[in-house]
C-alpha cells in the first residue's frame, strides 16, 4: 500500500465526461489498496472564460477580488469530481485550499504557500476517503482567498505530499511524460523514463512546458518523487527524482533532454563605458524594473574606445518597461544606443552527463555549425548549455541537436491526447 | 444618513453589463452618504448550468457536494461586482458567506442560519468600503459551506440587515414591487404601496413569487422593513413593515392582494371511517411522508354510513410519495378509494382589513358566481380567504375577484423589466 497525491489538470477535467473518467481512475488506484489524495485544476477553458467576465467589467480588476473569481473554477471540478467518485462508490471530500490548511503570505495572484496543516486530509485518509483539494489556491492570516499564481495547482499537489509524506506525486496531464524534445518539433522525441530535479529545473527554466518550475523545485526541497504521466493512457510516464535515487537504477545518458523558448528578447546596450561598477549599475536598473534576466554576454573591448557591447536575454513581454528604465537611466549608464531584439530563440541542452563528458559544448556547436545556423550568445551551467540563434532557425536546431546526441526515437513515440496541453 | 442592505438577484446581476449598471446604482446610494452593504445572487443562469453539469455526471449528489458546487455561483457575482465598483471609484470588498460570519447548521441544501457575527463586514463599513456578500450560503460548524435553499439570498439579505441594524433592507428584482395580482394574469394589477409582514407571508405562502416565506418570516420576526423595488428603475418600490408601522401612515385597505398558486393538488381518500381518531391516524401517515398540507376539508356524513370523504391540497410534487403511503397503510385507515387531482387552482385573497370587514367572504362567492366559476374548497386565517377551483378557471377567477374588490388599476402599471423574473 502506498500513500499517492494525485493531480489532474483542466485538459483531463475538461468537462463532466472527463471527470466521470477521471474519477474511474481514481477509483482504480484507490481499490488497488491505496491511500489516494487528489489535486484538481479548473476544468478546460473554465479559468480562461472567467479572466474573459473580469475583462468585460474592468481592466483594472484588484487582485483581492480576481482571487475570489478564479477559485470558483477549483470549487466546480472539485465538487464535481467528488460526485462522480461518490457515483463509483469510492467516499469522497472535497475541499477548498483553505479546509486543506495551506496557508499563504497576502501576495494576491501569486501567493507563496507558508504553512500547510492539513488536517482534515489525514482525517479523510483515515476515514477511507478520497481527499479531492482545490488546487492553485490557499487562504491567507486574513481568511481571504489567495492564488498561487502559474503552475499553481502542481505547486499544491507536491506541497500536499511533502506534507502527507506520500510516495509520489503523480501530475497528470494529455501527454505521456517529460520528452528528449518538444514532441510537435522533433516527431521522433524519446520519453525520457527517469530524470533529476536538476535537469527538470533546466528544462522548465528554459522553456520547457510540462511542468512548473515551482513545483518542481518544492519537490526538490522536500524530495518528493513526481511521476508525469498522461491521464489519457495508462503507460508509465517520466520519473523525476533526485539524483541520487535515479543513480541507483542506471547510467546517467550525456543529454537528458533539449529545451526550446521562443518568447524571449535580447537587448543589446552598445558602447557602454568598460570601466568598474559599469555593468552593476546598469544591472541595478535592469532589476528595479523586474526583469528576468536569463543569459548575459560582456564582449570583450576589441578597440581602445575603453567602450564594451552588453546583451541579455528576458522575456520578451518585460521588453518595454525594461527599455523605459534603461532610457530613463541613459545619461548616468552612458551606453551609446540600445537595441532590442525579438526574434530571437533560446535552445537548451540539459544532462547531467555533461559533468564528466567534456565534448558536450563541441558537439552541439559542431551541428549547429553542419545544419548552417549561427550562435549569437552562449551560456552554460553545471548542467546545461544555452545557445541563442534566429527565431526562425530554432526548430531546425533543435532537430539537429537532437540527432546529433543520438536521442532520435525508433518511432515517434508522444502522443498528445487533449489537444490543448496543460 | 442611512444603512442599507441591497439585495440584488441572479435577473440583476445576468451579464457583465448588468454588473456594471448595478454598480452604478450602488455607487449612486454610496455617494449620497448612506452606508451601503450588497447582498448578491449567483449572476442569471449559472446555478441552472451548474446543476445541470452536477446532472451529467450522477442523479444522486452527496449534498455536500452541491453546495461546495453551487456556491461557485455568488463567488463569480460578488467578484466581478466588487471590481465594477471600484473601478467607479467606490472601493468595496466581496465576502462569502463563512467571511461574513454567516453560520448554518449542518443541513446541506436548506441550512437554517444559526449565527451572523459580520465582523468583517462592519470593519469594511468602518473602513468606508461598500461590503458585498455572497447570498444564499453559510458555513457550518465543521467548517463546510452550506445553502440555505430557496430564496437563500434574500434570507440573507434579511438576515445581515438584522444583524447590522440597518434602516431597511433593499431587495432588487426586475419588477418594481408587489402588485395586487400577477400583472400577466391581471394587466390591471397595481402595485402595493404597503403592506404588512403578515399580508406578505399570507400572499407568499399562496403562490406569490416576489418574495421569499423564510425572508419575510426573518423581517418579521426581527422587525427589519423591507422595500422591494426593481433595479431596472428608480420608481418606489413595496414597503413591508410591521403592522403597527403600516398603520400610522394610511387607513387599511380591505383587500391587500390576490395570490394563486397553480402547484398544488387535491388528494380525496373515499369513504374514510368517520369515527374519533381517524383523522389524526390519516395525518400521521401523511406528515411522515413529508407532505406539506395546506387546505382540508372534511364532509359531513350525509348518509348513515358511518364514513366521510376527507380532502387535502398538498404540492403537487408530492402527490407519488403521499398516495404510495396512504396506499401502504390502507388497510390500517379503512378507506374506500383514494382520488388525486392535479388539475386545481388556488385562489387566496389577503388582507388585514378583512377582521373588520364581515362581507368579504359573501363578495368573494358572488363574485365567482356571476363568473360561473365553481368552488371546491374553502379555508379561511384571520387576514385570508383561499379557494379551490378547477385549473382552467384559476385566471378568469383572480380577474373577477381583482374587479369586484376594485383593485384594478386605471392603466396597467406594471412592467417585468429582466424577462425571467427571479
Amino acid at each position: 500500500m502506498a500513500r499517492v497525491v494525485q493531480k489532474f489538470g483542466g485538459s483531463s477535467v475538461a468537462d463532466a465526461e472527463s471527470v466521470k473518467r477521471v474519477a474511474k481512475r481514481i477509483a482504480t488506484t484507490k481499490r488497488a489498496g491505496h491511500e489516494v489524495v487528489v489535486v484538481v485544476s479548473a476544468m478546460g477553458d473554465t479559468t480562461d472564460d472567467l479572466l474573459d467576465l473580469a475583462t468585460q467589467v474592468t481592466d483594472d480588476a484588484p487582485k483581492r477580488e480576481m482571487d475570489i473569481l478564479l477559485t470558483a473554477g477549483e470549487r466546480i471540478s472539485m465538487s464535481l469530481l467528488a460526485m462522480a467518485l461518490t457515483a463509483e462508490g469510492v467516499s469522497a471530500r472535497s475541499y477548498t485550499g483553505q479546509q486543506a490548511g495551506l496557508v499563504t503570505d497576502i501576495n494576491h495572484g501569486r501567493a507563496s504557500i507558508v504553512k500547510l496543516a492539513p488536517e482534515r486530509i489525514l482525517r479523510s485518509i483515515e476515514a477511507d476517503q478520497v481527499a479531492i483539494v482545490a488546487g492553485f489556491q490557499g487562504v491567507n492570516e486574513n481568511n481571504d482567498v489567495t492564488t498561487l499564481g502559474r503552475g499553481g495547482s502542481d505547486t499544491t499537489a507536491v506541497a500536499l505530499a511533502a506534507a502527507l509524506k506520500a510516495d509520489v506525486c503523480e501530475i497528470y496531464s494529455d501527454v505521456d511524460g517529460l520528452f528528449s524534445a518538444d514532441p510537435r518539433i522533433v516527431p521522433k522525441a524519446k520519453k525520457i523514463p527517469r530524470i533529476s530535479f536538476e535537469e527538470t529545473l533546466e528544462l522548465a527554466s528554459h522553456g520547457a512546458k510540462i511542468l512548473h518550475l515551482r513545483a518542481v523545485e518544492f519537490a526538490r526541497r522536500y524530495d518528493v518523487p513526481l511521476h508525469v504521466r498522461s491521464s489519457f493512457s495508462t503507460l508509465e510516464g517520466t520519473l523525476v527524482t533526485s539524483e541520487s535515487q535515479k543513480g541507483t537504477d542506471m547510467e546517467d545518458p550525456i543529454i537528458s533532454g533539449i529545451a526550446h523558448d521562443r518568447s524571449q528578447s535580447k537587448i543589446t546596450l552598445v558602447d557602454v563605458p568598460d570601466i568598474p561598477g559599469s555593468a552593476a549599475r546598469l544591472f541595478g536598473v535592469v532589476a528595479a524594473a523586474d526583469a528576468n534576466i536569463d543569459m548575459i554576454v560582456q564582449n570583450v573591448s576589441t578597440q581602445n574606445t575603453g567602450a564594451t557591447d552588453i546583451s541579455f536575454t528576458l522575456p520578451t513581454d518585460q521588453v518595454a518597461p525594461t527599455r523605459r528604465a534603461l532610457e530613463a537611466a541613459r545619461d548616468e549608464l552612458g551606453y551609446a544606443e540600445l537595441r532590442a531584439d525579438e526574434e530571437v530563440g533560446l535552445l537548451s541542452l540539459v544532462g547531467a552527463g555533461m559533468r564528466s563528458n567534456p565534448g558536450v559544448s563541441a558537439r552541439l556547436f559542431s551541428a549547429l555549425w553542419e545544419a548552417g545556423i549561427n550562435i549569437e550568445m552562449i551560456s552554460t551551467s553545471e548542467i546545461r548549455i544555452s545557445v541563442v540563434t534566429r527565431i526562425e532557425d530554432l526548430d531546425t536546431a533543435v532537430r539537429a541537436v537532437h540527432t546529433a546526441f543520438e536521442l532520435d526515437a525508433e518511432d515517434s513515440e508522444a502522443v498528445v491526447y487533449g489537444g490543448t496541453g496543460r
